[in-house]
């Protein structure tokens, strides 16, 4: 078996397990800690998701590395990353929705093999839909494969962003682009807007503050599904130190790094 | 059978009927046109649904008035409002969603008798969940009592606007507020952004541009729950002529009023 299907096995297994856990635990109180801001919310179930995950990873995968939100993962560095296999975990992407909606947050996972995502997978819990992709077998929901995206420009779809864009200052530029598109969508989970975008339900998604984890999966899927994700200027995403984001329709994608100029 | 609940039994079962339509109907090509500009479209189901439940209305009802988005309803002044009894009706909310997403979008109604909201539904057809409310009687979930909301301030909760808040030009004030609440989250449907608040998956949701089918319904369930719901002065909406409105907690509406003047 390719190693590529052989993790994709074992992902899946491990998903469906913590998803369960996840589920299990909103019938009870979680136990909430503030990080580096009131915003910026862990809870015991990212750690122990994260915490249970990574030793997976370690015993199937020893020689790999993982890059992960909640500590458990590994110092990564730009050589590693461009020569090792690293995996990108988000226990629970949407924290802030997990805690206050108890919905709309993703349990995500991503492989990368020296710098080239191989293959990702983003669980959205509340509906129990697995989305997932590997690198030129194309992206699925649950056993269905999606179609690629429509390269479609902004007048024909739903902007998406993040409360960290929309609360900005450079407000003029956003306005431009928020009114050129036909309607502002925000979900507040990085990995859920990836799913919006390689669902077509919008056809951008530009975000600031983004991390490591919240971006590694969803790059991954839209690049297969046609779409890119590239920084304001137009330039490729540095993924262990991500730069303001864009995730769009080719076609979208210009049209936003020109407004952005 | 109080007139109340005989509305009740007739109201449930006809949206029973139309969410099957509807649900049928996204296995097919939509027709969609565009109305006052690119933005507002409307589709063959949004008219049909609207015709169909404004006859079931009229035949059942035929001394009442309705109020409804499409056309077939009637025009109804201040003094039809305040003396007789009168339903509001949006055959699909959040038509964008329906046509770009097949999801993310709501029937609605409400009934109004002597300019006093009675009971209002709110279906999210992609969930299934009807929720509905009675004034006195509480909110439910389809059979699902939900408990009244946390009276919470900005600070610990989300706060949602819609695409015609976010991209206006006054931008210090939004981002005052955005800024001051736990994150922003925007759907594109005023009726699910109620439902939002009364499940308490916000605190907030401010809007631009809403017409009286948009918001009848809300208003009832959000009062029933023990939100309020302003314009931004802090006064009393007139729902036959609405103006930018403040739908909220009680603690975060008064500081939304304050940071609006």
């Amino acid at each position: 078996m390719e190693m590529t299907e052989q993790r994709d096995a074992l992902i899946k297994e491990w998903l469906k397990e913590a998803t369960k856990k996840i589920k299990e635990s909103l019938k009870h109180d979680l136990e909430v800690e503030v990080k580096s801001s009131p915003n910026d919310l862990v809870t015991q179930m990212d750690r122990k998701i994260e915490k249970e995950l990574v030793e997976k990873i370690k015993q199937h995968f020893p020689n790999d590395l993982i890059v992960s939100e909640e500590g458990f993962g590994d110092r990564v560095n730009k050589k590693d990353f461009e020569q090792k296999t690293v995996w990108f975990l988000d226990p629970i992407d949407g924290t802030l929705n997990f805690v206050l909606q108890n919905e709309n947050y993703a349990v995500m996972l991503a492989v990368y093999e020296k710098g080239v995502g191989k293959q990702a997978y983003i669980y959205d819990v509340t509906h129990n839909k697995l989305y997932w992709g590997i690198k030129n077998k194309g992206v699925y929901c649950n056993e269905q494969r999606l179609p690629k995206m429509e390269d479609l420009p902004l007048a024909k779809g739903l902007f998406a962003s993040n409360s960290m864009f929309l609360s900005n200052k450079q407000v003029s530029l956003n306005t431009e682009i928020t009114k050129r598109a036909m309607g502002v969508r925000t979900l507040g989970s990085a990995g859920l807007e990836a799913v919006e975008l390689v669902k077509g339900s919008t056809i951008a998604y530009v975000s600031y503050g983004l991390k490591p984890w919240d971006i590694a999966p969803g790059l991954v899927l839209i690049e297969e599904s046609g779409g890119v994700v590239t920084q304001f200027d137009g330039t490729s995403v540095n993924i262990l130190n991500i730069e303001p984001t864009i995730m769009a329709t080719p076609t979208a994608q210009k049209e936003i790094t020109e407004l952005l100029q």
